[in-house]
């Protein structure tokens, strides 16, 4: 493990090592004889010795050292992080290669693997088909903001061909969605997901967006209302979070301790349900003047999403059937008036605005003539009532542990002007 | 589900429907007078009956149907797949949006789900850390090969700027490995893995390449032989395809009849090992004349795999310490001769050539003196000993259910000329 702290007394030495496996470091205690001067902060040992129990009331086992050999040492002069100091987080964010040996990070990815554990065997356990929906497509998806496109790089050859051309014979993007694809799938296996990696070119500093993020995706076949779309995201969010707070209760203690005392994510609370035009209402007579004036037909704002989850108490609120023209192309119409409504969902939560957003799809053949051929196509042969949501895996955490900035959940972020490492 | 086959009979219509759980049908007796005309091969229907235990020796279970409703009616004439009709995997690859609903390709997609849960399972289970390595990257890695390079996508906008600037103020591509990062992370963690797409942008059409495929990778700290790093990748293949052996055995057994009724994987068989000097002395010991002459210091070609793999009775062979120029610059050097060889390792598989490549990294500062700087860096601040390796998951899924194309191995495969949907 490496070195957290060098205790010297007359008589003993201590030391604190951690592996990266917990939060709590294994206290080493020693003869002082074994002291040396490589022995320092942020320093790789190797210690042998017996395995007792400790005297102590805060830990069960300490080590007795029979011999400790500095495997790597480390010059704490250079080394930017410092023994027993509590790092701002914007601070360590500069060392993308080092930032993960504070105790923070640590902690912060463990739950992270921890919660990646838990969404698959989630979806494993209920019987869905993981997909690896394709990063590269040449599909442009809902047309929607800015992509990224791939084309071969140049950097090594000589000099530029005269004439470019594409690789894949087609222009090519990064994904910003594994929807369409999941789709293909839930037409052959029922309920599928994904959990991948997708991309936004949008030139934004924001503490909530990044160039590359996770998803959480899935998609159901055979089904015909919001509540069955609303029912999974709900048990998708109170299983993976009740797993990850029992099995890292240290490590989440951390993030209610320290990062955000006020932050309270209780598992058995109601996902107050509301609809679009509700939304509207409440959020017409409240009380508070907003910067953009609440109208139906126009989209929520983060200030309207954070009214409305404080009117409903401070819990997740699920945003039901909204304005025909705000929606992509391929959700269901509500046939409530001509292109009036359509059965979209959003999933706001406290701190955060929008964590899913979910749909049914028009299976419907003749409500979408006139696109996609392939989509299209998905329709003439065997078409089912279906809907699927997604939800961002970093704004997840964010809202779990109360994490400020999306850049400090995410091991290595990337965002417009910076892609270290 | 959908349906499979429809056999109607004077006294009695059967149906055949599949909703994608599994490979076998659920058998649907009926009255005729259910029969109507959109009840095709390739529609989706809803049945609601009763579930009885059936008379028959080859299934468990029949609906007797009570109501059927079809609910997308499939167009059989212009639909590509046909009932009863094995289609070649050739044939099916031209519908990347149909023709998961083909028996193989399901079957490969079920399987290739229960192998990502299981490799996840073996890793959560052994202690390591999942760590998201990412996708776009400003590092060119070992400088190997090609690359992708990426930059926002201009087309929807009017006119090209006059000036182009990065998206991330450098250039940046997308990963050939996260090798680099999860090195950083095993400096915390001790054990941490990865399993995530990489790409190369390789002009190949070769059936064991693709620009866009999946590895496994793992990273040790604490680790001073290359055994240890063997002793992972044996455990790895092993449990993860006993598990999936015995969480689809239909499925597989699928592969192992009628697609590749040669391949045989034994789960219990002593996986060889030998040296590079003894591969190469072999090699020239050979009766078979190859087109590339056996050379120490030269690379195995695939004849030479090939044979090495026969010479040792067909089954997996871990060929180690390596040539020191044959392999970059962060393998560690076996001093045994100025530069002479790695601990570096390959394991080749029968009919596929290289599953894994492996090696202890070098953690000495001096010897990796005038590299990058962040390498470095990781080396004076508590470096350890260290190794680890990367696993092609589109290979080692080929090896087990001997699938010849890489092509049919991947929901949506990408190569060059050729990004479908």
């Amino acid at each position: 493990g490496w070195v957290r702290s060098v205790r010297s007394q007359k008589e003993v030495l201590f030391l604190h090592i951690n592996d990266g496996s917990s939060l709590e470091n294994l206290q080493v205690v020693a003869d002082p004889s074994l002291e040396n001067r490589d022995l320092t902060f942020g320093s790789a040992v190797e210690v042998q010795g017996k395995l007792v129990k400790s005297p102590h009331r805060m830990q069960n086992m300490e080590l007795k050292a029979e011999t400790i050999r500095v495997v790597g040492p480390c010059d704490t002069w250079s080394f930017p992080l410092k023994t027993k100091e509590r790092h701002p987080l914007e601070y360590v964010r500069q060392f993308p290669h080092l930032r993960c040996r504070n105790n923070t990070l640590g902690s912060l990815l463990r739950i992270r693997s921890e919660a990646t554990a838990a969404i698959h065997s989630f979806f494993q356990d209920n019987g869905y088909v993981h997909i690896h929906t394709p990063i590269i497509t040449s599909n442009d998806c809902e047309g929607a903001g800015e992509l990224f496109q791939i084309e071969v790089s140049w950097l090594h050859k000589a000099r530029e061909p005269a004439e470019k051309t594409h690789f894949f014979n087609v222009p090519a993007f990064l994904t910003v969605s594994g929807q369409l694809h999941l789709e293909v799938m839930a037409g052959a296996f029922t309920h599928v997901f994904t959990f991948g990696p997708t991309f936004r070119a949008e030139n934004s500093q924001s503490r909530r967006h990044l160039a590359e993020f996770y998803m959480v995706e899935a998609e159901l076949s055979f089904t015909e209302s919001l509540e069955d779309i609303m029912q999974v995201m709900e048990d998708l969010f109170k299983t993976v979070t009740s797993t990850v707070f029992s099995k890292c209760p240290r490590d989440v203690e951390l993030f209610h301790k320290y990062i955000a005392p006020a932050q309270k994510v209780i598992l058995f609370f109601f996902f107050c349900r509301i609809s679009y035009n509700e939304a509207v209402e409440i959020l017409k007579q409240a009380s508070q003047t907003f910067t953009f004036k609440p109208e139906w037909g126009c989209d929520l704002q983060t200030e309207h999403e954070r009214y409305l989850v404080k009117h409903c108490g401070e819990v997740p609120v699920f945003v039901i059937n909204y304005p025909y023209d705000l929606k992509p192309f391929y959700m269901r119409d509500n046939e409530d008036g001509p292109q009036h409504t359509v059965a979209a969902v959003d999933l706001l939560v406290p701190g955060i605005g929008e964590l899913c957003g979910g749909s049914l799809r028009e299976e419907r053949l003749p409500f979408l003539e006139s696109r996609l051929q392939r989509y299209l196509d998905l329709r003439k042969f065997g078409s089912v009532p279906h809907g699927g949501f997604g939800m961002g895996f970093e704004r997840y955490l964010q809202y779990i542990l109360g994490v400020e900035n999306i850049k400090d959940v995410i091991p290595f972020p990337r965002f417009s002007h910076s892609c270290l490492l």
